[in-house]
C-alpha cells in the first residue's frame, strides 16, 4: 500500500484501544487516509466515536512505529490485503456484541514471519492451556503439536510460558507451521524468557498483533487477544488448565464463534486438568490423539480413524455358539450329551452350534467327542 | 417360603440358562410349586422352554444346593419376596430383547449377607473398571468409594481383581455398605484370591448371585451377570477401563436401562484409561469426585457443589473500570490525564471508573492522582 495509507493504518491502529467497531465503520466508508484525518482533526459525527479518540488523537508516531516494523522486516495487514484472513474473522460479525463489547475483528495486525496468515488459518488448530504446565502437559502438548505438523495443521497459540510455549517449540522442532498471537507490541518480547522463542517463530512461523510497537501487555489485552487466537483456529483445543485460565476463556470464543472446542483429559487428581474436566463436562469433544484433533478441524474426509481394537475369535459368536463353546472344558473332550447337560440346551440345539464352532475352527471333534481347538 | 416352594426354586434356579423369561412366565402363572413339577415330567405346552429344560430337567440337587445356602448362612429372594428390588429391575421389561436376548430380571437370587437387597438399591452406585488397575485408577477407585460411603451411597461392583476389589475394599475400610454381584455359584470363591475379601463382604455387605451353587464362572455368565451390576447401581461409574473391557458392557447395560454411565478421565498415556475416554466421548458424564457421582446417582437436591472457584478483585469490574485499572502503572501514581491517555478514554470518563474503583479498595487518590491500592 501506499506509504499514506501506511501512516493512516499505524496511527488509526493507536489512537483507541482495539477493537472499536465505529473506527471501523469510519475506515470503510470514507477510507482510511481520510478517516485518520477526520480523527486528527476532531472532526467526527459519531460522538461515541469522537470520545473514543479524545485522548490519543494528538498522538502520532506512526512513523516512528513503522520505522520498528521495518527493522523487524515485518508488515502491517488489513482487510484490504489479500493476505487478511477474511473466513477466520466473519464469524465476529454474527456475535451479540452486548455480551461480547470486544467481538469484533481487528482493524490492523502487526505481522512478522514469511507464511500467509489466511492461508495458515486455512487448516489451523489453536493448541492452548495453562502457564502452570505438569510434566503430563508437557508431553501432549508437544506430542498434539508433532502429531498436527505431520497432517499439515497450522498450530496456533499464544506465545505465553506453559502450554502455548510447548506448542509453538515442538511444531518448530517438527519444521511445522506456528502461530504466536501477541497481547503485547509486535517489538515487546513478553514473556521476556520467551523473547528468543519468539524470535525463532517470526523467523520461521508468524507473529500477530492488533497491538502498535511498545504496547505493554495488560490482562485486558490479554482477554481481548485470546479471540484472535481463537479466530485464527478452525478448533480450539485446551491441554492443560487450572480452575481459573485464560485457556477456558479462549475456549468460550472459540465456542461463541461456531468453532470445535476440544479439552484433554488428565488426571482427577492433577489441578491442571481440572479446566480441561470442566470443558468436558460442558460437551467439549474429548481429545486423545492429534488425529481427534485433525478430525475437529474438520476437513471433509478425515474422520478420526478407529483406534484398532484386538479382536477375539468369540467377538462374533451366536448367544447359543457361545453358550455352547463355554460348556466345553479348557482340556480334555466331552461327548454332545454332556455338553447339552453343561449348556443347558437339548442335544438337537447343541449340534448346530458345535458344527459352527468347528467350522470357525474353534473346536475340533475326535469318535464323536468334542474339544476346544488348540491356538 | 415353605420348604416345597424353596427346593422349587432351587430345582428352576439350575434347570436352564438364566435367565430365561418363558420359565419367569410359567412361574407366574401357575406358581413356582407347580411350574416345577410340570418342567420335571416335561408337561410343557411351550416347546422352546421344553427344548430349554431338556439337557438339566432330570438333574435335582435342591437340597445339596439349599444346605450348601443354609451353611453359608445365606437365603433365597425372589420377586415374592419384600426384600426384592423391583424397581431396580423395572427397566428390563422396556428393552429390545432382540438386541438384548439376556435383557431379563433374574428368576431366584443366592444371597448371603445382613443388608436387604432393595434397600441397598435405593441409594447405589455400581462402580466398575479394569482388572488390569494401575496405582491411579486405585487411589481413584478408593478414594470415590470412600466418598460415597460419606454420602451414605452403596458401592455395587462385581468382586473381581483391579478396580471391583479397590471398591470393595475401601467401601468396607469405610464401614460403608457393598454389594458383590458374581458369575459364579454362591459357594464358589471367585478369582480365588478373592475368597477372603467376598467372605468379609458376605459378613457385612452383600454376596449375590442368579448362579446356583457350583457354577464356575465363564465368558458368557460374566456378560449376563454385568446386566445385575447395572440394575442394581442407580448409576454405573467406569473407574478405568482397556479398550476391551467388561466394565464398557456394564456401562451399555446401564445405558440400555436407562441408567447414567459416568466416566473417570485419566492420562491419554494409560491404556487403562482409553475405554474411560472412549465412554466420555459418547457422552458419558465427566466423574471427577464422589459428589459427580452422588449428582448421577440422582437424589433430589444433590446436585453437586460447584468446586470452589478462588476470586480476584477484578472479576467484576465493568470493561471501563477493567481499562482504567489496567492504565495505572504497577508502582508509582498517575494524574487523571495520563490514565486517560493510556486508557485510551477521555478524562471525562475515567474519573467515574476511578471512583469506583476506589470505592472497591483497588486504587487510592492522592493530591489529584492515583495508584493501585497496596493489598
Amino acid at each position: 500500500m501506499d506509504a499514506e495509507s501506511r501512516r493512516a493504518w499505524a496511527y488509526l491502529s493507536r489512537v483507541t484501544e482495539p477493537p472499536n467497531p465505529l473506527l471501523a465503520q469510519l475506515v470503510s466508508s470514507v477510507g482510511v487516509v481520510e478517516a485518520a484525518a477526520r480523527v486528527r482533526r476532531r472532526d467526527l459525527e459519531n460522538d461515541r466515536l469522537k470520545r473514543a479518540t479524545a485522548a490519543r488523537f494528538d498522538i502520532d508516531c506512526a512513523d516512528a512505529d513503522l520505522e520498528i516494523l521495518d527493522r523487524m522486516g515485518g508488515r502491517l495487514v488489513t482487510a484490504e490485503h489479500e493476505e487478511w484472513p477474511h473466513l477466520a474473522f466473519a464469524g465476529f460479525h454474527t456475535l451479540n456484541h452486548e455480551k461480547r463489547p470486544q467481538g469484533h475483528p481487528p482493524l490492523v495486525l502487526w505481522v512478522v514471519g514469511p507464511l500467509e496468515l489466511w492461508d495458515v488459518a486455512e487448516r489451523s488448530a489453536s493448541i492452548v492451556g495453562t502457564r502452570a504446565i505438569t510434566a503430563y502437559g508437557d508431553y501432549v502438548a508437544a506430542d498434539l503439536a508433532a502429531g498436527l505438523v505431520e497432517r499439515d495443521v497450522a498450530v496456533v497459540s499464544g506465545g505465553a510460558y506453559g502450554v502455548d510455549g510447548a506448542v509453538h517449540r515442538a511444531t518448530l522442532a517438527a519444521d511445522g507451521r506456528t502461530v504466536a498471537v501477541l497481547a503485547a507490541g509486535i517489538d515487546v518480547p513478553y514473556p521476556a524468557g520467551h523473547s528468543a522463542l519468539l524470535h525463532r517463530i517470526g523467523r520461521h512461523g508468524l507473529v500477530v498483533t492488533e497491538y502498535p510497537p511498545g504496547m505493554r501487555p495488560t490482562r485486558r489485552q490479554f482477554l481481548t487477544r485470546n479471540r484472535l487466537v481463537a479466530a485464527l483456529g478452525r478448533a480450539t483445543v485446551v491441554v492443560e488448565a487450572g480452575v481459573r485460565s485464560g485457556a477456558a476463556n479462549t475456549a468460550s470464543w472459540a465456542k461463541a464463534l461456531g468453532r470445535p472446542v476440544g479439552a484433554v483429559p488428565g488426571p482427577i487428581t492433577s489441578s491442571a486438568s481440572v479446566g480441561c474436566h470442566d470443558l468436558l463436562a460442558d460437551r467439549a469433544k474429548v481429545i486423545t490423539r492429534a488425529a481427534d484433533v485433525v478430525e475437529l478441524v474438520g476437513q471433509v474426509g478425515e474422520l478420526a480413524p478407529d483406534v484398532a481394537r484386538p479382536a477375539t475369535g468369540l467377538d462374533d459368536l451366536t448367544d447359543e455358539e457361545l453358550t455352547v463353546y463355554e460348556a466345553l472344558p479348557g482340556r480334555g473332550k466331552r461327548a454332545v450329551q454332556e455338553i447339552a447337560v453343561a449348556a443347558g440346551l437339548p442335544v438337537t440345539e447343541v449340534l448346530g452350534p458345535l458344527t459352527m464352532l468347528e467350522v470357525r475352527g474353534l473346536v475340533t471333534q475326535q469318535e464323536g467327542s468334542w474339544k476346544l481347538a488348540k491356538h
